[in-house]
Protein backbone atom coordinates (compact mmCIF):
# COMPACT_ATOMS: atom_id res chain seq x y z
CA UNK A 1 0.00 0.00 0.00
CA UNK A 2 1.70 3.60 -0.56
CA UNK A 3 -0.10 6.72 0.79
CA UNK A 4 0.66 10.13 -0.07
CA UNK A 5 0.82 12.56 2.26
CA UNK A 6 1.30 16.15 1.52
CA UNK A 7 2.80 18.65 4.01
CA UNK A 8 2.21 22.39 4.30
CA UNK A 9 -0.38 23.27 1.99
CA UNK A 10 -2.22 26.57 1.93
CA UNK A 11 -5.05 25.66 0.58
CA UNK A 12 -5.62 29.70 -1.79
CA UNK A 13 -1.85 29.54 -2.93
CA UNK A 14 -1.62 25.82 -3.56
CA UNK A 15 -4.91 24.68 -4.67
CA UNK A 16 -3.18 23.52 -7.84
CA UNK A 17 -0.22 22.04 -7.01
CA UNK A 18 -1.88 19.91 -4.64
CA UNK A 19 -4.63 19.03 -7.18
CA UNK A 20 -2.01 17.70 -9.50
CA UNK A 21 -0.13 15.37 -6.47
CA UNK A 22 -3.35 14.10 -5.65
CA UNK A 23 -4.39 13.14 -8.94
CA UNK A 24 -0.55 11.99 -9.45
CA UNK A 25 -1.16 10.01 -6.33
CA UNK A 26 -4.12 8.43 -7.79
CA UNK A 27 -2.78 7.87 -11.68
CA UNK A 28 0.49 6.40 -10.31
CA UNK A 29 -0.60 3.55 -8.01
CA UNK A 30 -1.25 4.83 -4.89
CA UNK A 31 -4.41 4.15 -2.84
CA UNK A 32 -4.99 6.99 -0.39
CA UNK A 33 -3.82 10.58 -0.48
CA UNK A 34 -3.43 12.83 3.19
CA UNK A 35 -3.12 16.49 3.28
CA UNK A 36 -2.25 18.04 6.69
CA UNK A 37 -4.35 21.16 5.99
CA UNK A 38 -8.45 20.81 5.87
CA UNK A 39 -9.48 21.75 2.96
CA UNK A 40 -13.04 20.65 1.38
CA UNK A 41 -13.07 22.30 -1.91
CA UNK A 42 -9.55 20.17 -2.80
CA UNK A 43 -11.47 17.36 -1.14
CA UNK A 44 -14.57 17.66 -3.67
CA UNK A 45 -12.26 18.11 -6.80
CA UNK A 46 -10.27 15.04 -6.21
CA UNK A 47 -13.79 13.09 -5.77
CA UNK A 48 -15.42 14.20 -8.63
CA UNK A 49 -12.36 12.49 -10.37
CA UNK A 50 -12.87 9.71 -8.78
CA UNK A 51 -16.24 9.35 -9.18
CA UNK A 52 -16.02 10.08 -13.12
CA UNK A 53 -12.75 7.86 -14.23
CA UNK A 54 -12.94 5.51 -11.17
CA UNK A 55 -11.50 3.49 -8.94
CA UNK A 56 -11.47 3.74 -4.74
CA UNK A 57 -8.65 6.17 -4.18
CA UNK A 58 -9.34 8.13 -0.87
CA UNK A 59 -8.49 12.04 -0.03
CA UNK A 60 -8.09 12.77 3.71
CA UNK A 61 -7.48 16.81 4.71
CA UNK A 62 -6.75 17.79 7.92
CA UNK A 63 -4.54 15.19 8.76
CA UNK A 64 -2.53 15.00 11.52
CA UNK A 65 0.75 14.54 10.22
CA UNK A 66 3.07 14.14 12.92
CA UNK A 67 0.98 11.44 14.37
CA UNK A 68 0.43 9.81 10.88
CA UNK A 69 4.02 9.72 9.95
CA UNK A 70 4.61 8.14 13.70
CA UNK A 71 1.84 5.58 13.84
CA UNK A 72 2.71 4.32 9.88
CA UNK A 73 4.00 0.67 10.34
CA UNK A 74 5.62 0.65 7.35
CA UNK A 75 8.58 3.00 5.73
CA UNK A 76 8.15 6.07 5.58
CA UNK A 77 10.01 8.12 2.49
CA UNK A 78 10.28 11.85 2.27
CA UNK A 79 10.93 12.89 -1.04
CA UNK A 80 13.62 16.23 -0.70
CA UNK A 81 16.23 18.12 -3.56
CA UNK A 82 18.71 16.97 -0.23
CA UNK A 83 18.03 13.81 -0.30
CA UNK A 84 20.05 10.04 -1.45
CA UNK A 85 19.98 8.82 -4.87
CA UNK A 86 16.57 7.35 -5.99
CA UNK A 87 18.72 4.43 -7.27
CA UNK A 88 20.41 3.71 -3.67
CA UNK A 89 17.38 4.36 -1.97
CA UNK A 90 15.49 2.31 -4.02
CA UNK A 91 16.83 -0.77 -3.06
CA UNK A 92 15.31 -0.41 0.76
CA UNK A 93 11.87 0.70 -0.57
CA UNK A 94 10.76 -1.23 -3.25
CA UNK A 95 7.59 -3.42 -2.21
CA UNK A 96 7.22 -2.06 1.02
CA UNK A 97 4.25 -0.42 2.46
CA UNK A 98 5.21 3.07 2.01
CA UNK A 99 4.36 7.08 3.40
CA UNK A 100 5.71 8.58 0.76
CA UNK A 101 5.77 12.11 2.28
CA UNK A 102 5.97 15.73 -0.18
CA UNK A 103 6.05 19.46 1.27
CA UNK A 104 5.50 22.74 0.02
CA UNK A 105 7.68 25.20 0.19
CA UNK A 106 9.77 24.67 3.27
CA UNK A 107 9.83 21.49 5.24
CA UNK A 108 10.25 20.87 8.85
CA UNK A 109 13.57 19.66 9.98
CA UNK A 110 11.96 17.20 11.95
CA UNK A 111 10.39 15.18 8.74
CA UNK A 112 13.87 14.46 8.21
CA UNK A 113 14.63 13.13 10.85
CA UNK A 114 11.16 11.12 11.20
CA UNK A 115 11.62 9.75 7.43
CA UNK A 116 13.14 6.34 7.13
CA UNK A 117 14.62 7.14 4.11
CA UNK A 118 15.13 11.20 2.14
CA UNK A 119 15.57 10.71 -1.41
CA UNK A 120 16.44 12.93 -3.92
CA UNK A 121 15.06 12.86 -7.61
CA UNK A 122 17.60 15.11 -8.80
CA UNK A 123 19.45 17.24 -6.37
CA UNK A 124 18.14 20.28 -8.32
CA UNK A 125 15.00 22.57 -7.45
CA UNK A 126 12.12 21.34 -9.42
CA UNK A 127 8.68 20.41 -8.30
CA UNK A 128 7.51 17.79 -6.11
CA UNK A 129 4.90 16.81 -8.73
CA UNK A 130 7.73 15.34 -10.82
CA UNK A 131 9.52 14.02 -7.96
CA UNK A 132 6.65 11.96 -6.91
CA UNK A 133 5.47 10.81 -10.49
CA UNK A 134 9.16 9.71 -10.99
CA UNK A 135 9.52 7.98 -7.93
CA UNK A 136 5.99 6.43 -8.04
CA UNK A 137 6.63 5.43 -11.08
CA UNK A 138 10.01 3.43 -10.50
CA UNK A 139 8.12 1.67 -7.60
CA UNK A 140 5.70 -0.06 -9.96
CA UNK A 141 4.68 -1.88 -12.74
CA UNK A 142 4.28 0.34 -16.10
CA UNK A 143 0.92 -1.31 -16.68
CA UNK A 144 -1.17 0.59 -13.29
CA UNK A 145 -0.58 3.52 -15.60
CA UNK A 146 -3.21 1.92 -17.88
CA UNK A 147 -5.24 -0.21 -15.78
CA UNK A 148 -8.65 -0.29 -16.47
CA UNK A 149 -10.26 1.21 -13.17
CA UNK A 150 -14.10 0.82 -14.25
CA UNK A 151 -15.31 4.05 -14.03
CA UNK A 152 -18.08 6.06 -15.86
CA UNK A 153 -15.68 7.41 -18.35
CA UNK A 154 -12.72 5.40 -19.70
CA UNK A 155 -9.90 6.91 -22.10
CA UNK A 156 -8.39 4.88 -24.56
CA UNK A 157 -4.50 5.16 -26.19
CA UNK A 158 -5.13 7.03 -29.47
CA UNK A 159 -2.04 8.31 -31.43
CA UNK A 160 -4.25 11.10 -33.17
CA UNK A 161 -7.62 12.30 -31.57
CA UNK A 162 -9.76 11.61 -28.06
CA UNK A 163 -11.50 8.55 -27.47
CA UNK A 164 -13.32 8.44 -24.30
CA UNK A 165 -15.61 5.24 -23.56
CA UNK A 166 -18.96 6.52 -21.54
CA UNK A 167 -20.07 3.32 -19.99
CA UNK A 168 -22.99 4.87 -18.16
CA UNK A 169 -24.22 5.24 -21.66
CA UNK A 170 -22.62 2.08 -23.62
CA UNK A 171 -21.22 4.45 -26.15
CA UNK A 172 -17.71 4.98 -27.80
CA UNK A 173 -17.05 8.55 -28.36
CA UNK A 174 -13.55 8.88 -31.17
CA UNK A 175 -12.95 12.34 -32.05
CA UNK A 176 -9.74 11.68 -34.73
CA UNK B 1 18.36 18.93 -27.89
CA UNK B 2 15.08 18.52 -26.42
CA UNK B 3 12.52 21.48 -26.08
CA UNK B 4 9.51 21.67 -24.00
CA UNK B 5 6.72 24.34 -25.69
CA UNK B 6 4.24 24.94 -23.13
CA UNK B 7 0.88 26.33 -24.25
CA UNK B 8 -1.91 28.18 -22.72
CA UNK B 9 -0.07 29.85 -20.01
CA UNK B 10 -2.48 32.53 -18.16
CA UNK B 11 0.16 34.18 -16.08
CA UNK B 12 -2.00 34.58 -13.04
CA UNK B 13 -3.93 31.03 -12.38
CA UNK B 14 -0.67 28.87 -14.08
CA UNK B 15 2.34 30.66 -12.35
CA UNK B 16 3.12 28.24 -10.08
CA UNK B 17 2.54 25.13 -12.48
CA UNK B 18 3.82 26.89 -15.08
CA UNK B 19 6.95 27.26 -13.03
CA UNK B 20 7.45 24.09 -12.34
CA UNK B 21 6.98 22.85 -15.51
CA UNK B 22 9.83 24.83 -16.73
CA UNK B 23 12.41 23.44 -13.38
CA UNK B 24 11.66 19.77 -14.19
CA UNK B 25 12.30 20.32 -18.17
CA UNK B 26 15.51 22.02 -16.94
CA UNK B 27 16.63 19.75 -13.62
CA UNK B 28 15.64 17.07 -15.94
CA UNK B 29 17.90 17.21 -18.79
CA UNK B 30 15.97 19.68 -21.27
CA UNK B 31 17.77 22.96 -22.82
CA UNK B 32 14.93 25.21 -23.22
CA UNK B 33 11.52 26.18 -22.03
CA UNK B 34 9.10 28.13 -24.62
CA UNK B 35 6.29 29.24 -23.20
CA UNK B 36 3.66 30.85 -25.61
CA UNK B 37 1.89 33.62 -23.14
CA UNK B 38 4.42 36.43 -22.67
CA UNK B 39 5.48 36.64 -18.70
CA UNK B 40 8.44 38.43 -17.23
CA UNK B 41 7.91 37.32 -13.85
CA UNK B 42 7.99 33.80 -14.94
CA UNK B 43 11.85 34.25 -16.36
CA UNK B 44 12.86 36.11 -14.12
CA UNK B 45 12.01 33.55 -11.45
CA UNK B 46 13.46 30.51 -13.52
CA UNK B 47 16.60 32.52 -14.55
CA UNK B 48 17.18 33.29 -10.82
CA UNK B 49 17.30 29.59 -10.32
CA UNK B 50 19.55 29.11 -13.81
CA UNK B 51 21.97 31.82 -11.78
CA UNK B 52 22.53 29.94 -8.41
CA UNK B 53 22.04 26.42 -9.46
CA UNK B 54 23.87 26.55 -12.88
CA UNK B 55 23.65 25.29 -16.38
CA UNK B 56 22.71 27.32 -19.34
CA UNK B 57 18.79 26.39 -19.33
CA UNK B 58 17.23 28.67 -21.62
CA UNK B 59 13.72 30.33 -21.25
CA UNK B 60 11.24 32.07 -23.96
CA UNK B 61 8.21 33.72 -23.08
CA UNK B 62 6.00 35.13 -25.79
CA UNK B 63 6.79 32.03 -28.13
CA UNK B 64 3.97 31.95 -31.55
CA UNK B 65 3.47 28.26 -30.90
CA UNK B 66 2.28 27.37 -34.31
CA UNK B 67 5.48 28.96 -35.96
CA UNK B 68 7.45 27.16 -33.49
CA UNK B 69 5.92 23.39 -33.89
CA UNK B 70 5.90 24.21 -37.87
CA UNK B 71 9.33 25.70 -37.83
CA UNK B 72 10.85 22.17 -35.85
CA UNK B 73 12.80 20.21 -37.49
CA UNK B 74 13.19 17.41 -35.51
CA UNK B 75 10.00 15.26 -33.89
CA UNK B 76 7.02 16.89 -32.07
CA UNK B 77 5.40 15.14 -29.36
CA UNK B 78 2.35 16.33 -27.50
CA UNK B 79 2.03 14.93 -23.93
CA UNK B 80 -2.09 14.41 -23.43
CA UNK B 81 -3.91 11.81 -21.32
CA UNK B 82 -5.84 10.76 -24.48
CA UNK B 83 -2.39 10.13 -26.56
CA UNK B 84 -0.66 6.15 -27.11
CA UNK B 85 1.05 4.31 -24.51
CA UNK B 86 4.52 5.79 -23.56
CA UNK B 87 6.27 2.07 -23.86
CA UNK B 88 4.79 2.33 -27.72
CA UNK B 89 5.61 5.72 -28.48
CA UNK B 90 9.08 6.01 -26.66
CA UNK B 91 10.94 3.68 -29.74
CA UNK B 92 10.01 6.49 -32.25
CA UNK B 93 11.57 9.45 -30.26
CA UNK B 94 14.08 8.25 -28.37
CA UNK B 95 17.57 9.51 -29.00
CA UNK B 96 15.65 12.50 -31.21
CA UNK B 97 15.60 16.22 -31.09
CA UNK B 98 12.02 16.47 -29.50
CA UNK B 99 10.18 19.41 -28.92
CA UNK B 100 7.53 18.29 -26.34
CA UNK B 101 4.11 20.55 -26.23
CA UNK B 102 2.47 20.70 -22.69
CA UNK B 103 -0.68 21.93 -22.55
CA UNK B 104 -2.71 23.68 -19.71
CA UNK B 105 -6.38 22.96 -19.59
CA UNK B 106 -7.79 22.97 -22.74
CA UNK B 107 -5.17 22.30 -26.00
CA UNK B 108 -6.51 23.18 -29.47
CA UNK B 109 -7.53 20.25 -31.60
CA UNK B 110 -5.07 21.39 -34.12
CA UNK B 111 -2.49 20.48 -31.61
CA UNK B 112 -2.74 16.89 -31.72
CA UNK B 113 -2.34 16.87 -35.65
CA UNK B 114 0.87 18.90 -36.14
CA UNK B 115 1.93 16.74 -33.44
CA UNK B 116 4.03 13.89 -34.53
CA UNK B 117 3.53 11.80 -31.82
CA UNK B 118 0.81 12.34 -29.50
CA UNK B 119 1.99 10.53 -26.51
CA UNK B 120 0.21 9.69 -22.76
CA UNK B 121 1.79 9.07 -19.12
CA UNK B 122 -1.41 6.93 -18.26
CA UNK B 123 -5.11 7.86 -19.52
CA UNK B 124 -6.33 8.95 -16.23
CA UNK B 125 -6.33 13.09 -15.56
CA UNK B 126 -3.05 14.08 -13.44
CA UNK B 127 -0.65 16.20 -13.98
CA UNK B 128 1.46 17.72 -17.28
CA UNK B 129 4.30 18.45 -15.11
CA UNK B 130 4.08 14.51 -13.90
CA UNK B 131 3.46 13.29 -17.00
CA UNK B 132 6.80 15.74 -18.12
CA UNK B 133 8.87 14.21 -15.30
CA UNK B 134 8.43 10.59 -16.54
CA UNK B 135 8.59 11.21 -19.92
CA UNK B 136 11.68 13.13 -19.61
CA UNK B 137 13.12 10.07 -16.73
CA UNK B 138 12.42 7.87 -19.69
CA UNK B 139 14.05 9.22 -22.22
CA UNK B 140 17.02 10.27 -20.62
CA UNK B 141 20.06 8.68 -18.07
CA UNK B 142 19.31 8.36 -14.79
CA UNK B 143 23.00 10.21 -13.95
CA UNK B 144 21.68 13.86 -15.62
CA UNK B 145 19.78 14.01 -12.44
CA UNK B 146 22.74 14.64 -10.60
CA UNK B 147 25.31 16.19 -12.65
CA UNK B 148 26.93 18.61 -12.07
CA UNK B 149 25.86 22.29 -13.21
CA UNK B 150 28.80 24.60 -12.27
CA UNK B 151 26.51 26.44 -10.28
CA UNK B 152 27.50 28.47 -7.58
CA UNK B 153 25.15 26.31 -5.43
CA UNK B 154 25.75 22.49 -5.33
CA UNK B 155 23.36 20.60 -3.66
CA UNK B 156 24.74 16.78 -2.19
CA UNK B 157 22.48 13.90 -1.96
CA UNK B 158 22.59 13.03 2.00
CA UNK B 159 20.14 10.37 3.05
CA UNK B 160 19.70 12.58 6.76
CA UNK B 161 20.45 16.43 6.07
CA UNK B 162 21.24 19.20 3.99
CA UNK B 163 24.58 19.37 2.07
CA UNK B 164 24.93 22.43 -0.27
CA UNK B 165 28.44 23.80 -1.40
CA UNK B 166 28.68 27.24 -2.09
CA UNK B 167 31.06 27.64 -4.59
CA UNK B 168 31.62 31.16 -4.56
CA UNK B 169 33.03 30.83 -0.71
CA UNK B 170 34.01 27.41 -1.55
CA UNK B 171 32.19 26.37 1.33
CA UNK B 172 30.29 23.20 2.30
CA UNK B 173 27.40 23.62 4.53
CA UNK B 174 26.23 20.49 6.02
CA UNK B 175 23.04 20.43 8.63
CA UNK B 176 22.67 16.59 9.46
Amino acid sequence: MIVVLRLGHRPSRDKRVTTHVALTARAFGAQEVWVSTKDIALEKTVESIVARFGGDFVIKTGVKWREAIRSWTGKVVHLTMYGERLNDALKSIKGQDLLVVVGAEKVPREVYELADVNVSVGNQPHSEIAALAVLMHRLTDDDILYRDLDGRLTVLPNPRGKTVVDNSKETHKTHS
